[in-house]
């Protein structure tokens, strides 16, 4: 019975419960530990059955079934309880053992912790895994980081695990140290915006065009057979359609504000110190916040806002199909926004990551998997450098087709009063960067008047300062 | 000679230096110290005539040469230098004196030095100081954390250096611990968004109405003797009016992007944590970063825009009264959500703090001095439980006023293919927090559907899950 099995979870809630049943009916040998032995022998019974389990009560039983060199998956809270649980195991193992962290830890924390353990000769592996309770059990996208070596020795049971999509399994090797959990933070983030948006398109839809929560439902359904097609979009749909048993009336009427954990905040104040303007998510998770400020909420609510005409049923045809083109053309720069924090993180943290390998993992298991991802990773694959996906001749057309609409909705929007913060920041942030001149000038004009905090010219190299107030002093190159 | 200094400022930097000065100029005896001693035989030689001063070379001298309850004011740079001078001098301090940190420290560092030090018996204050050099010497904007016991003793000093407006001096005691430096963050975050706001405006002036720089700074000339009368207004039309020496060229016209120091970024991702939304502050701050991103810019620029059609004379005159009110509105907003957010910190951090007083202390010696913080600061004396601005009659009256022209403005920014993005997000914050229904309930389903997350419902108490793709099993309370 000893040293046996091709991998241990320690963590026996539900994601690692689920993940150790994934290795398991994959024909891997798997041991498994909780804190509390009852989680343990809870599994053994329910499904103990399904495939070949190492039940182990200590952490020293454990880390003796295990095959060398060890893989030590665990799986149970960020923060101080995995601090907890790495230090408890470490000592007990050996140069070239793997512990893998399979939890929602934040980026920092992983680098931190595979810099520590690499000093004691361990492999440490931050690995995001995304798909929910449902993905771990029947394949989820597998973002791993750590090094190359300790990839070498696991990705072939990740890659088995994991959901495929046309034959590709969605797992990969991201890049060194926490570069795994980082990709896995900012999908959180794109998720937020992806799902923003996708409220943003109802909301209109009802309001501007006042088709109801069943109509909407079928027009997202029409949506799902083109290049909207996602698991969102097929799930807002099944949303909108379902009717609340206690008062008849439909769910989207009854459910009150939006929840979050943490991710979305976690993507925009990373972004926030790299300088990666993902101002689509960070109106996203701000607009989860506003939902339930209901203080604030009673305060405004007496104010005004735009009229609400009535739609011809042409006219509410149209609008749809101009929502249609504004969801798209979003969604494309929401998408953007995201592989530019990559591309930001990877300058930064020195990781060599593949975008279009990102891209194609993203394609199933995941939350946010989706058609248009397919595309996302053929662009990267044919042109390895592309700076932004507007960048791609396709993804240009589609957009330059979509944004006279695109204007439409996020006009109409303002005008009739209805909120729509992510689909006019993904516009405003269009316009920003093709944009040949930006009023940044003037601010940075201001910053030099009040401060002496300098600036550059676009004519010449060098750090310039004005002697606002003293017309007759030059311009000193400082 | 000893013990005679009413106060001692350590690092003698530009900050440090012009308050020095401040307060000797205002007949207070102040000990000054460097941990370079030339940089103190600078300030002797040249601005030594201009009050008294006990200039110290070692930390004992500095220390022996302050009054009992000695007042020690550091200025040195935030972060690992601040906590170095801070360690070099409170083994020297007896138990009752005060340590004053004059510099950008970040809230959470003052927090736990003010928790540090109280343990030792020394009161630490954390002071916000704004308004750049000038301010130093002139009369700054205080923003005082620490004990209620060393505001007793310093308040009148920094009331007397402080900037006066009708006789009111601009200092305050904000609130305990970290307060003082909290209340700076959030002024500089407002800060971020007014600039932004008023280059947006420009932007759109000079795009949309097609203004040149020199007719904007008459219009922001004009403005300025309105409610918009500002600070911020006024040096924006000196550099709107400045022309290039080098080139002829308008002087808008040859800076290229803007920079920051980071106290924009530090107020978005602390009102991330706080859930509190300060869209345009966000916005504004990655306006800033998007200006620098050089790559994408280049990429995006070959795509297409809006339409720019000229405007007749009549019509851009009748634009910029229309930007006005936008601007007006957003300004308010931009306010207010600043505000909240310090309520929604007051909340946290077990601050108590009077709202009217902070613009009170705003309304001179800071960046964004503004004529209309005295009408904020009058709606918070009338209403001290004043949840926001707009609960207010007079501003909702006024904003009711701005309402159609600042939507048309925003609408035409999307139209045209100008970036808006700090109007665009304060536009939609009010619609959010106006609107009786939000789409964050199509958000919350979708997060029940996918990941269990469950919600809460608008007609009962409790929290529940719907059993997504079992239409036979009932809503779960759980």
């Amino acid at each position: 019975m000893n040293a046996r099995a091709h991998i241990g979870v320690t963590g026996l809630a539900v994601m690692g419960r689920n993940l150790a049943r994934n290795f398991a009916r994959h024909g891997y040998t798997v041991a498994v530990h909780n804190r509390t032995p009852s989680r343990t022998r809870a599994l053994m019974e329910e499904f103990g059955h399904e495939g070949t389990f190492v039940p182990a009560e200590t952490a020293r039983e454990f880390v003796a079934a295990l095959q060398c060199p060890r893989r030590l998956m665990i799986m149970v809270q960020a923060g101080a309880a995995t601090d907890a649980v790495i230090d408890e195991f470490a000592p007990l193992l050996e140069p070239g053992d793997m512990i893998i962290d399979g939890g929602n830890a934040h980026f920092a924390d992983t680098r931190r912790r595979e810099t520590d353990l690499r000093e004691r000769g361990i492999h440490f592996v931050g690995a995001g895994v995304s798909g929910g309770e449902e993905g771990a059990l029947d394949g989820p996208s597998i973002m791993v980081g750590g090094s190359k070596e300790s990839y070498a020795a696991l990705g072939p049971m990740f890659e088995t695990i994991s959901a495929h999509v046309h034959g590709e399994a969605c797992s990969t090797h991201i890049g060194s140290d926490g570069a795994g959990h980082f990709v896995k933070m900012v999908h959180n983030g794109i998720e937020y915006a992806d799902m923003q948006l996708i409220a943003e398109a109802y909301d209109l839809l009802r309001q501007v065009a006042q088709y109801s929560p069943a109509e909407i439902a079928e027009i997202f359904r029409t949506w799902n057979k083109g290049r909207l097609n996602s698991y969102l979009i097929e799930i807002t749909a099944e949303v909108l359609s379902h009717t609340d048993a206690d008062t008849g009336r439909p769910f989207v009427d009854v459910v009150d504000a939006a929840g979050q954990k943490g991710t979305g905040r976690w993507t925009v104040q990373t972004a926030l110190d790299l300088a990666s303007p993902v101002t689509t998510i960070a109106q996203a998770t701000f607009a989860r916040a506003a939902s339930g400020q209901s203080t604030l909420r009673t305060a405004y609510r007496p104010l005004p806002g735009g009229m609400h005409i009535p739609k011809s049923r042409s006219e509410a045809e149209r609008f749809t199909s101009q929502v249609e083109q504004a969801l798209y053309a979003s969604k494309v720069i929401a998408y953007d926004q995201g592989f530019t924090m990559i591309q930001d993180a990877a300058l930064a943290y020195g990781w060599d990551i593949d975008f279009g390998a990102v891209a194609g993992i993203w394609r199933g298991g995941c939350i946010i998997r989706a058609a248009f991802l397919d595309r996302i990773r053929t662009a990267h694959e044919a042109a390895p450098d592309l700076v932004s996906l507007l960048a791609e001749p396709s993804f240009a057309e589609e957009i330059a087709a979509a944004q006279v609409p695109w204007r439409e909705v996020v006009a109409t929007a303002a005008r009739r009063g209805v909120p729509a913060p992510a689909f006019a920041a993904a516009l405003s942030y269009y316009d920003t960067l093709r944009a040949d001149r930006l009023p940044a000038a003037l601010l940075q004009g201001q910053r030099d008047y009040f401060g002496a905090h300098t600036y550059r010219r676009i004519d010449r190299q060098g750090v310039f300062h004005t002697h606002w107030g003293h017309p007759d002093r030059p311009e000193t190159d400082v």
